[in-house]
This record gives structure tokens, sequence and C-alpha cells, in this order.
């Protein structure tokens, strides 16, 4: 069991008993004008790629401490919409998005991608530790152990959590999105750090009710729970249907071994039009909303 | 980027700088008589329940502390095969053994089902901790809480490392699969604690050469860089294939958002037969082997 990814699963059980409470929160008011009923929620803290992505849809942004409770908070009232990542292009599906789309009676509504990007910052070139978010660390680790192979690596809770180090002790050095040097008056010492290009995170906007139109939709497909997950009978009414799926991702449907329930994303296709045509082949078809990229967020 | 989970990512890059040396082993060997290089290697410690599905296979395991080290050692001929999970009922797809059925010249060679099963196990019912891994803990909540509620929880690298607690310190209970009370003379004090019933986890065996015969087959299908992932050319050709798909699983190919590599099996079919049919389809496709479940380990 020790390949599970842990907080996933304690997310997904709901056994905060093991970890705490989950629903804990911290609010910052980015705007001191608009009601908060009005902000949109997203995984924490301040500073994180999930904070990025928010503040193109919204300036006034409530942090959670995990994407379940982000999405309660849609549910709630408590703010209009999350912003949760849903796919990343290196790490591929973000498990707890999926698994949050299965469960919630909440719609996408709307898509976001930011690109990841790593730099590095400190109060001068003197540093001997790098502090930041064990990712953004293994992630920069070419550069890093070529550059710098006698600094200390220093593993924090988020590229944030670096930064806000690095402001207070100049023996370290932080990972993070080059933006937050200048925010916080470090000297930027290297761009583009990351051993891989074409980093980039995809996140969707979460509401209760769906978008009105869009370019791409988004479906959630279950053949039923007999094998096979893509019988020949199916792939002839998907094929019949004549619809090119961008998106084709299976998750366990938790029942059984071997059975799925399918996440399939569309483009330019009348999704009422597309679920009459491949019911057939499925127990069931769910729809989770209809959407456009409102930014591309560099 | 909180999102991600931290070992797997550390493992794809190699990260091993951020995490210290990953390939570091404990051999253990189960019977002397057998040379190591007979040995399978496995996920560590022993008592986990990868240990379990390699002991369906062979008698001799060698622990590594990564999925990728013990495939590296059926590369370098230092173990004949690895056992590695692939998918879990609850959980999903295994990312660390997708990806390293895409980098390694590794074949599938047999599968084994373990159940999940947790059990409840102390020196006596007058404990005061509860010690396991997160996820043991996380997924005997429901339990737990109602029986012990005042229990205090202590989360441990494994559930094999919690029974061996358990065995030292009369206030410390485990839990872990109930064949480990009998075996460690602790009290087994309730069986089958987990919140889900279903709880499967599929391994694969990995060797250097393919097998010979079996109903089970996996291949690895590129479509190609341009969107749509399956598109309805990609469906056509793979429904003419008139071919069962009991698995397709999508895996991000990192070189762009939304394009995949996608992990797909099938049953009762010529493999020969069904990569002519569908090769037009994709841009590459790999042969991952045909194999036989060796072992259904309830």
């Amino acid at each position: 069991m020790e390949f599970i990814d842990r907080r996933e699963f304690l997310a997904r059980t709901g056994a905060a008993v093991a970890i705490g409470a989950v629903a804990s929160q911290q609010g910052i008011a980015e705007s001191a004008e608009t009601p908060t009923e009005q902000a949109v929620g997203t995984l924490g803290p301040a500073g994180s790629y999930s904070h990025r992505a928010a503040l193109q849809v919204n300036n006034q942004v409530k942090f959670y401490e995990t994407m379940f409770a982000a999405a309660d908070a849609v549910s709630s009232g408590e703010v209009q919409a999350a912003i949760l990542p849903i796919e990343n292009s290196i790490q591929g599906a973000v498990i707890d998005t999926l698994d949050i789309l299965e469960d919630r009676d909440l719609y996408i509504t709307a898509e976001v991608n930011v690109e990841i990007r790593h730099a590095l910052m400190a109060q001068s070139p003197d540093f001997t530790k790098v502090a930041s978010h064990p990712e953004a660390l293994a992630q920069s680790s070419d550069y890093l152990s070529r550059e710098y192979p006698n600094a200390e690596f220093h593993e924090v809770d988020s590229t944030s959590a670096g930064v806000e180090l690095a402001t207070t002790d100049g023996s370290v050095a932080a990972v993070a999105h080059p933006d937050l040097a200048e925010k916080n008056d470090l000297e930027l010492l290297a761009t583009d750090i990351q051993n891989v290009s074409n980093n980039v995170t995809r996140f969707i906007r979460l509401e209760t009710e769906p978008a009105t139109e869009g370019t791409k939709s988004t479906l959630l497909l279950y053949p039923g729970r007999e094998p096979p997950a893509l019988s020949s009978d199916v792939l002839d009414i998907l094929r019949d249907a004549d619809i090119d799926f961008t998106r084709f991702e299976a998750r366990p449907s938790t029942k059984a071994l071997g059975d799925y329930v399918f996440h399939a994303d569309f483009e330019d296709g009348d999704p009422e039009a597309v679920i009459d045509a491949i019911e057939p082949a499925f127990d069931w078809v769910q729809y989770l909303g209809t959407y456009d990229l409102i930014m591309d967020c560099r």
C-alpha cells in the first residue's frame, strides 16, 4: 500500500481523523469592496500556482487546505466558484479533482492554463540553502546540482513558504515563480531553471450551475460493471457519434478491479446530441459542463 | 504544484539529490538454497502487500526502496523479475509502474491480484495508540473512530513497521494484514476493519523477455502529437479491429498538455494480429507482453 498517494486517499475517504481537520482555511481578501460570497476558492497558500490560476478569474481568492474543502465551499455558497487543477502536462490527471467531479454536483464553467516556471531568488547570490516545495526542487534539480552543487536542499510545504524563508534568512534561496522575487524584494538570480519545459497545468472553474455556452464539453461515461471497459460495442457507438475526444481518462468506479468511469472531453460538438448518440453504449452518462479557455497564463 | 505526488515526481525525474539515494536496498534471503539471481525484486519492507504478491511468484524476495530501483534490478540481472503494483480497485493506476513500462525495456509476464485486508492486532486490548501506514489508518478510519475514539494515531512508513512497534510496545496496536498477528505473537483483535470492501491490487511480474503464451496482452499506443487524443479516425480503426479493451488508461506523453500515451489491455486476441490491425491509427504501438493471472491471493 506504500504506493498510494497519502493525501489523496485521506481526502477521498474523508479520514480527517488521521490528519486533523481538513476544512480549516485562511481567507485573504484581495479586495475589501467585493463581498466574500463573490470570492473564488482554491488551494493555498497565497503565491501558489493555484492562486495564479484563480487570479485570472477573480481578484478575491479564499484559500483552502484541500481541493475537497474548496469544492465544498462552492456547494455551500461560501464562494461562487472553485479553481482546481485537473491536468498537468508532465504529471497527468489530478486525481482529487477527477473524484470531485464524480462526487459533487458541480459543473465545469471555464478552464485556465498556467505554465509552471521556476526561478531562483535570494537576498544575494551568497546563499547556502535552497528552500522550496519538494517538486519544485526536483523539477529544477539539473540546474541546481550543476550551478550550486554544495547548496543544501530544504523541503517546505509550498514554493511560497520557501520565498517567505528567503525573505527572512539571507542564507536561503527560494525556487518559485519569478514574479515572487520582485514582490518580496528578492534578487532574481536565474529564471526558467526547470529541467523540462512544456510544464503546463490546466485548471478548471467549478460552479453550481453550468455555463450556457462554450466550445469544449466534458462528460463522465460509465460503460457498466461488466468488463471489458472499452468493448467493441462501446467503440462502435463512440465511432458512430463521430466525435474527436481530446481527453479520455479512466478512473476506477471503486466497485471492482477493472471497473472504470471515463472522463471524456470533446470540442465543437453539441453536448445534447453527443449524449443522445452515445448513451446506448453506457450505463450512464453525466454532463459536466461546456466551457471555454478563458485565459492562457504564461 | 502542491497537488503532485512527490515521491512519484522525484522518481520520474531521477531527482535523487532531493531525497537521498533512491537505489539503496535491503535484501532478505527467504531461502538460502536459491541463488540470488533467481530472486524477485519488489517494494519493501517485508510484510508489505508487495511482499505478499511477490511470494506468490517466488519464495526468495529482495526489497527495494522504489519501484524504479526494483525495475532496474531486473534490467541489470540482479533479480530475475520485479513484482510491481499496477492498479488498485479504489485508487486506480499506479503511476510509477505505468512510467516504468514506458521507460524500461521490460515485459509483463504474469499478473497477481492481492486483496487488501486490514486487521487490528496488539499484545492486549489495552492499547492507547494505533500505529500503521497512513493509508491503512485512513482505510480503517470508520471502525477505529467508532470503536476506539480515544486512541491516538501514529503514522509509520509501512503496515509492517506498525506491527514491529506493537511487538515491542504493549501500548501500541497495529493495523495490518491479519496474517501478521500470528507471525508476531500478537492478539488479533478484529479483522476486516477496512471502510471499503473490494479493495484489490493487481500486481504485474516484469522480466527482460516476454512470456510465450497467455490470455491477456498489454500495448502502449501513441496516437501522435496532434490532438485530439482519441479522434474518430482512431476510434474507427480500434472498432474495426473488433477488440474488447479491458483497460484503456491515458498517461501524458510529457511533450505537451493534452498529448497522451494509452496503456491498453485486451484479452483473447492474437497480439500480432491486433497490432497489425490498429497500427495505422497510431504513431507507434509498443508490445508489453502477453500473460496470465497466476494467482488470485485473497
